[in-house]
């Protein structure tokens, strides 16, 4: 199947069926998430990969009751970086210079201006700036999720704080921003499976200039 | 090719040798990013198709002179909502209703709630989440160009106040957010084409809970 196949098989799952997703499938979907490209190669997030029913347990009212949080097999939590600090960028640049093999420093000047913008900026406009990056690979994320016929739902509907205070993500600089949910269709008890999938007109949608 | 070999496959082009890319396989990109999920189905993004070489030059130096902005055949320019407003919200679940031939005002109570909650929002609140959509998005084009082979740079180095006032989005009610450029890479002139794809090892990526 093509991307686009895989795009219209998937839906946004309201109900599944509790079945496992073998982790070597989770373990793809991630992979997605982490090939994705970010601004500067950044890579300002991470995934939170939970499995444990207790931890679900205690997610789901969190998440306002959503079905979806206790049934999936996994929740993908993706959490941003909560700021740009000259640690994290310069493990980047070393991390790149390392892999390919460049002198150390190489790329001290174009670090240096990013560093430089970095400092203009409030910490809250580092995370949104962090938050967008981890919507690249929750977009791609999806994609493979659809592409391995994992059914997926995307869910924003949770109160981050507490989500991050439960998780403890202030102590690894994270907030969170998005969680899919990974498992299997509930095909008789899901209310959106069978209706159409409704999408903005393409002619609204592309503007050509 | 899976999505995994087309994400190895694909790298943020540096300079492109000037071949257009089909309109079909445009077509099949932006298609991609119509399908991608968004908050309550909302979709509140558009995509600018821009092939003209005298915009694209207009363009150039907002982009700080980046070759790829004319030597692409097309770029996407991806822009979010301003603000969720009434209407716009409205005519979304209007739409929704007609194609799934639900009654009119079906959703009306999940409507007002959303309603609700923007409306205790800023309009700066209201863009930055309809932004994270635009995101989603574009990565699902990224996965499209790469699957068609299409070579792609996301950009994000731009004045996006000096391209909306060029374009005059402002008129449209949208925000410009990012581009991608699309067009085939010039191996022999790209520095970044034979080195390394970095990016944050597994372990520092997936943690888990």
């Amino acid at each position: 199947m093509s991307l686009l196949q895989d795009l219209q098989w998937r839906y946004a799952t309201k109900k599944m069926n509790g079945e496992s997703v073998a982790q070597e499938k989770v373990d793809y979907i991630t992979e997605a998430a982490r090939l994705a490209p970010t601004s500067s190669g950044l890579h300002p997030f991470k995934i939170i990969e939970i499995t444990d029913p207790e931890l679900k347990a205690k997610i789901q009212p969190i998440a306002f009751g959503q079905s979806q949080i206790v049934d999936a097999s996994h929740l993908l939590i993706f959490a941003a970086y909560d700021a740009y600090t000259k640690e994290r960028v310069d493990a980047v640049f070393t991390q790149q210079e390392n892999e390919r093999n460049l002198p150390q420093g190489f790329a001290d000047a174009y670090k240096n201006q990013l560093l430089g913008s970095f400092e203009q900026q409030t910490t809250e406009q580092h995370f949104q700036h962090a938050a967008r990056q981890a919507y690249i690979g929750f977009g791609l994320a999806i994609a493979a999720a659809a592409e391995q016929k994992v059914d997926a739902t995307p869910m924003e509907g949770f109160n981050n704080a507490e989500l991050d205070s439960l998780l403890d993500l202030q102590k690894l600089g994270l907030k969170s921003v998005t969680i899919l949910a990974l498992g299997y269709r509930d095909q008789e008890n899901d209310w959106l499976v069978n209706l159409k999938k409704v999408r903005i007109p393409k002619e609204n949608f592309v503007l050509n200039f």
